[in-house]
């Protein structure tokens, strides 16, 4: 039986992560990967593959950041917790010290009538799927996007870029709303209906209609739209047979349940990461269901650090998200105005909208906007969000830096920025200082101060 | 005689700052901003008039900034800090409660023969004179720089745009060297000569030469260079005058002497900010010649915030820098590694390269590149520099809030950041992230872990 001080189940981010810093904290060589898809796709990047990438293979994470680990394309589908041993179904028994699950989700897939209709597609993380589906969208004219979230509207944007009339379905009053601030919401509303995309929001699916292929959606006030496909990006379930079946906890928003350390609570030498890993918030430290990449990839490094022992912990998931819709750039970190409320906090609002560039009679200058949302008692930053010019993609980190720092109004107010005539707005009115400058006038305002 | 709440001298960056916040801090109206200049120049905006905007109208402050506050156009030439008045060149005395120092600096004039031959240009900040250079470059070809700093190169960049023929003599190896880490400047340098713009650097200007007007100069290692105008940017002299005839204390870098709440040491109803004002590094407490239109503003609001109580306190200034040369964007915050070194700090650098969009196969995806400089001891963020994309603008902000929240290799590593495709690398290479790790495995190394 061959053995492997590491094995790691799963080769998407969050197990390609735990590869590379295995390697980098402990210099192990003998690591194994294994993994269901001969090639792994970039999860962020499938949006793209229906418009600008073109095809599948520009969309491939590369095999050499595994650096010195092994491959085995083959399915793990069972855990021997007692003997440390896997087995693939490809029939192999492999032994490990170590165990990194790295499994993923999988897309949600809703029980409504139709679901299983000729042209109703998911996001699934698999070359084959992903390109069967680049054939048949060439194929087909009007588009239903069903769910108004991040892979939702970036698949619209991306189809409407070749001609297809696509028209988005989502339950909530604004697309993205459930990690997004209202304020950003209907900016992201903007700029679907300014890209030709239409939305439809307040109401679900209630059927999907057809003979054979997708002819049509029914909605749930009654509507319906006439379609030749449906994309449902609705949300994802983590992966967790394989961990349930060897008896780990599986955790309230259906990840398996680890410590701060990413060890699995029921066995210290096995560690789940990535999407298929519970997650818990950095406010509160409850499960938060945020599954993203970038959450992955520091869960693979937290993990590879740990192998041995506790060294880093977790300080949980804040959240930070931006997507590009028709050349408008939107991002978000932390808590919404909705979640900070509903925590208990006495939610004070502070935002700045500024030239891009300064002074604003340069090329290309355009408003920049920042809005950040603070706890009353504390002064602390909660969130905030930014658009609409590419730069809010950083302009995210450092808020989620604020965040995780714990900075407040006072210090964000004074922070020492540095400014560029054309990099950012002037400093007289750069916006993540000016937000937190209004939102402490708002305090001293109700203060009567 | 009249008498404000608030008298502000000196009405750039520093003084307009201090003017919008101690409205907004304290409601204050009754403020008078008394500046030498009909209308005020954006100072980081003085060399794109010599290309990209092509006139100084378009790079002027609105004064709209300056909201209830009233203007006065005169120069103050003396303080009565008993009486607390001001007397201005036109004759008026005027009381204040409080007086806020705002008098920014001078162009440094080194004492080179040939200096005031015609032609021989400065970067003042006053509109009939930067007209007047603008006519004056248009009659003219081939020009000299003097100073590889950011305003020289600048005004190189700018130039060359024109299609004047640029030598820049910098008497450092590398240009931007003051403030920069060499392995940016080496960028910086290989940006300028791509432009077309020469660089002769380790050699000074021992005179201009010409009949009447610029014709050539001399260097300090034999060399002529034959041009029709010199522009020399080396530096600045804080404009300490008035408070210097006043009996307040100058400090070390010339600047007035002031506490960590902005107030000047011999009297606490003046306030100093801007380039006229002494700073404090964040790293060391003591004087650092780092004057720019970021550290002015941010004065501005902590004297704005302190003029009735002490409430925020300076934390010292870290210097953040950026520009961009020839569409090629350098950033750099904190420390260079020769300045760690020289405080004593056992340095560690941490370098990441990668693809600015993932998967690199987008379109325009470029190399961005962040190298960070840590303290092997506390494992804490001394400095950074990211080059070339344009989002380097905020990463370098990024940087800072990381530096002045006293982020540690560790903590960086495992920084909780947003990715997407179109705006920033992978998860899995995220430059800010990585360069982290990078040092880390450096420290692991070197301790035979």
């Amino acid at each position: 039986m061959q053995k492997h001080e590491l094995v790691i189940v799963g080769g998407s981010a969050g197990g390609i992560q735990a590869a590379m810093c295995a390697q980098k904290h402990h210099g192990l060589k003998d690591i194994l990967v294994i993994r269901m898809e001969e090639k792994t796709v970039v999860p962020c990047g499938i949006p793209y593959i229906y418009g600008t990438l073109g095809s599948v293979e520009k969309n491939i994470i590369p095999d050499k950041l595994l650096g010195d680990a092994s491959l085995k394309v083959d399915e793990v589908i069972s855990i021997d917790r007692a003997a440390k041993t896997v087995t693939t179904r490809g029939g192999d028994e492999i032994g490990y010290n170590k165990l990194i699950l790295a499994t993923g989700s999988n897309p949600l897939q809703p029980p409504i009538p139709g679901m299983d209709k000729k042209n109703v597609w998911f996001a699934w993380k698999n070359t084959d799927y992903l390109e069967e589906l680049a054939k048949a969208i060439e194929g087909v004219g009007d588009i239903v996007v069903v769910g108004g979230g991040f892979i939702g509207v970036e698949f619209a944007d991306e189809c409407r870029k070749k001609g297809h009339k696509i028209t988005i379905i989502e339950l909530l009053e604004h697309c993205l709303q459930t990690v997004c601030t209202t304020d950003l919401c209907m900016r992201a509303d903007d700029a679907i209906k300014k890209s030709g995309v239409e939305i439809v929001t307040g109401t679900g699916i209630k059927a999907i209609n057809g003979a054979d292929k997708v002819e049509s959606v029914s909605l749930q006030d009654g509507r319906e739209i006439k379609c030749e496909m449906v994309i449902v990006g609705i949300g994802v379930v983590p992966n967790v047979k394989l961990a349930e079946e060897a008896g780990l906890e599986i955790g309230p928003t259906g990840g398996i349940k680890v410590d701060e350390f990413q060890r699995t609570t029921k066995d210290q030498n096995i560690f789940a990461v990535g999407d298929c890993a519970e997650k818990y918030s950095f406010f509160t430290g409850k499960p938060v269901p945020i599954r993203l990449a970038s959450v992955a990839t520091r869960e693979g490094k937290i993990a590879a650090a740990n192998l041995y022992q506790a060294q880093w912990r977790n300080i949980g998931t804040i959240g930070v998200f931006s997507t590009v819709i028709n050349n408008t750039a939107l991002s978000m970190a932390g808590l919404t105005d909705i979640q900070a409320a509903f925590l208990g906090y006495e939610v004070v609002i502070g935002e700045a909208e500024a030239a891009s560039k300064h002074p604003g009679t340069l090329p290309d200058a355009v408003p920049m906007r920042v809005r950040l949302t603070f706890d009353r008692r504390s002064g602390k930053l909660l969130g905030g969000c930014a658009c609409c010019t590419h730069a809010v993609g950083e302009v995210v980190n450092l808020i989620a830096a604020a965040i995780v720092n714990g900075m407040t109004m006072e210090q964000i107010a004074m922070f020492p920025m540095g400014t560029h005539p054309w990099l950012t707005a002037s400093p007289l009115v750069y916006q993540f200082t000016d937000a937190a400058s209004n939102a402490l006038h708002k305090v001293k305002q109700t203060a009567g101060a």
